[in-house]
């Protein structure tokens, strides 16, 4: 199963060449995991990433330029890995129809932390059950 | 041969969790590629890079969190990898000392791009001999 | 008659005190006026602001804090001055019930502007009728 | 007298018209008043603004356009108002020769905040003396 959200861009989004700049697609991605982790997962278990997390890593592939559009593009989000104390997702960004192929692949491990003893923790049992439904290891294609 | 840029931080760049959000380094990177594609490049080969670049691909390691600070931090970049139409970089961005260890580690697969044909190019010759100098495919460490 | 624009916030519109900063409302504002100006006013009369158009003047009172929510804020944006060759826009930032009153009161001097000739222009008769549907005087309240 | 915060640039300062964009400049803005309210201040008086402040109000006069460049701006920040519970800056921000007149003129009412108890606070004898020697009713010009 995929998280399928939908992110507006704005006018500002675009850079001196008019088009979206290769640092706001992390804007996207991070509007997508938080509707995911603060949404999606808090309706599915209640305690599910209260404490916040931290980015370790993103890899990130520029496929095709996108220009400001009213419409929102679709970030599509699941998980390609879990460890005992991180989750990897996958994305693509494209339009709502998707026919044209996305704008940019991407993935990111993201770490649990708690931000009170400003530390990484290790998954809980109810955020890896919640993260095994968005589980899909065939990466992009 | 690396070449050294010094970003200024803003206190904008922090979100609120009070670090340098990860989206923002792209932006270090970014004024650190520009140092070095339309100053240092120029100055060695004055029509190297006028068409402009594209970003085709980053990855980016957040090795520790970085809070707003006075002084700069110390963007070092330098060539891992030459093809016909793309050049790799890598990247460590650390304090002006340094002795703490990067926060991040990252690289750009970057594209020269004819804005006016809308297309990418391949190297040029002077663009390839100046890059070069800059060679080093020791990654990191 | 005022036009109003549903602006979604985003998770980085937050600093580090856990608010929208106040430099992030001016592209709430951008937002709406390019909803309006491209949108609204091209649906009315075609060829209106097609050139672009440049900001020579804000001012914005910040009346409450705003958090990061997944609903989106809405701007409402009317017209309070027109002359031969600008536009004065208000807005008030709110709540989609508006109960509690609005975040931000703001007012913005607006220039049509011919990007080809880099110069300044006189608002066009269709431009001036379209905005002209928009006019309240009364300001605020 | 006047504070003089020398601001550098980024590419991304800039939009897709190729001017800095209207709403970055309360970046500038913030960066001058950050190194007035944290660095200067406080080196003057140690307990000064120490709780944080916030901005109740910009007007800002955008006089002519920026263009990136790898030299900073200046923002020359000074105090027009003083009252019980607010500080009025004036800024003007310039070329570092300052020759061709201010691209913007602005000011901001701040109001100094205890961000513990969520409220604003009245400003200390100490910080209105600090704010004294940066008197300037003259406005611009």
């Amino acid at each position: 199963m995929r998280h399928s959200y939908r992110c507006p861009l704005r006018w500002s989004d675009m850079d001196a060449f008019g088009h979206v700049n290769n640092a706001v697609y992390l804007r996207y991605l991070e509007e997508a995991r938080i509707d995911f982790l603060a949404g999606v997962a808090r309706r599915a278990a209640p305690e599910a990433f209260t404490g916040g997390t931290v980015v370790a890593r993103h890899e990130i592939d520029y496929l095709r330029p996108l220009v400001h559009q009213p419409d929102p593009v679709v970030v599509e989000l699941w998980v390609t890995k879990l460890s005992a104390a991180s989750v990897t997702f996958a994305y693509e960004v494209k339009d709502t129809e998707g026919a044209a192929g996305p704008y940019v692949r991407a993935s990111t491990v993201v770490v649990p932390y708690d931000f009170d003893e400003q530390y990484p923790r290790r998954l809980t049992a109810a955020e890896r059950s919640f993260l095994e439904g968005y589980f899909d290891d065939s990466q992009h294609g």
